[in-house]
């Protein structure tokens, strides 16, 4: 599974293609064991008490899954999410932008399933586990 | 399971608790068998082409399933999401709101487990399943 | 989605195609709505002190998914399960049989998504729950 | 989280309390990172064409879950699990045992997380991925 995009021209493909989001994450790392993307904690993100809300780690796992899918199939894929199944562990720290640590397991012709552990920046046990499945668009 | 909080208290209960997301939900019904609530579609919810994103289902279903356990122990608690499975089935009608049809299918002294269906509003075809598990804060 | 095999027609199948376990269910009823397995409860589902195993829970609600997936495409598919989520909620009754009840709730053309809630034959409340994808083969 | 029970300890233990399954089982290691068990693949676990039956899979994960929770509080507890979910990625290999590394997430005072991925032995890409959650009985 080579790597087709790195880190650059997945934050550029998304902010062209995703301009109202793409602001809050930043792809810090690709490789072909890993891909690393960042929240940017901000406001919209947290419930009462100061905790990130659970459907924004949600949403970082989704976009990390799919950047780790894309740096493998290229950008104009239009994959979309299947399945997901996320394990919410410990609270994530205030203050911290959250870091998912992402692998693909499976790239196959028609599925892809990947897994991301959810951590907050600098944090050593994880916040949140998630696994994803992907439906690959055929080729044309 | 008998209901200590009906629609209009869920519905104020969000507004005082979650003023920033308030706006967005509305629930609808609630009694023993369902909870319903409405996603009220906007801007901040849709992908490129129309679709309602992925994140926006997920937190559908995370405060349909909320409401239905609040429903029944009421509005102090603090309940968290522990687990989630989702699977995505079709893609939502471009300009219709969404609903979550909510079923609660065990209230433990510890842990709650519910389901959710999300359609289109007026669709006779899930867009979305989701099956949740809340952790239940023990009674001070 | 029309009924293409009966119930007699699945368990003759199972009989032919999975002789091995076949003797352990029986599909009872099928139609459009809903799909129901009996597994005979017997010595090598049990756990230590009596309870029906989660492997054995699991095994049903498997097998309960792909009869109502064959009761819509006919016995010659080769469908494989691709993802499942099961949340263990009670206790089965000891001496009882158990139930799954199947809805099929995408059948699409590469993919199935169906759902199985399982009870102790006669009880009210649900052991378990599970939702499975399955792959459907492409066809000849 | 010290680890309490080596192999050798988890595997007496399986052998006093499970003798029905322990035979088809071996724990072949255990550190405070990793555990791994081994299936002896036989008969009962294949499905016609010689694959490995999905709720074998299944009954393996949960097993190297339970160990590896046991491996941390000792042999006294009655853990169960409430929670599951499993993406089958490809075929076993015909002929093959199959091995589960598993890894715990988490392990709070109510609830423990745990993955697992299974491998046939000596093979680079995984077979199936699991996650599983165990409720934690409280101390007497």
């Amino acid at each position: 599974m080579d790597i087709v995009m790195d880190a650059d021209a997945l934050n550029e493909f998304l902010s062209s293609e995703f301009p109202q989001v793409a602001a809050e994450y930043r792809v810090e790392r690709v490789d072909r064991s890993r891909l690393m993307v960042r929240l940017k904690v901000g406001e919209a993100h947290l419930r009462p008490g100061g905790t990130v809300s659970g459907p924004s780690i949600f949403a970082l796992a989704d976009l990390a899954v799919y950047c780790a899918i894309l740096a493998r199939i290229g950008p104009v894929a239009l994959a979309v999410t299947t399945n997901a199944s996320i394990d919410f562990m410990r609270k994530p720290e205030a203050g911290k932008d959250l870091i998912a640590e992402c692998r693909v397991l499976k790239l196959g012709r028609v599925l892809a399933v990947a897994e991301a552990l959810i951590y907050s920046k600098g944090g050593a046990e994880p916040v949140a586990r998630c696994s994803m499945t992907y439906s690959i668009p055929p080729k044309r």
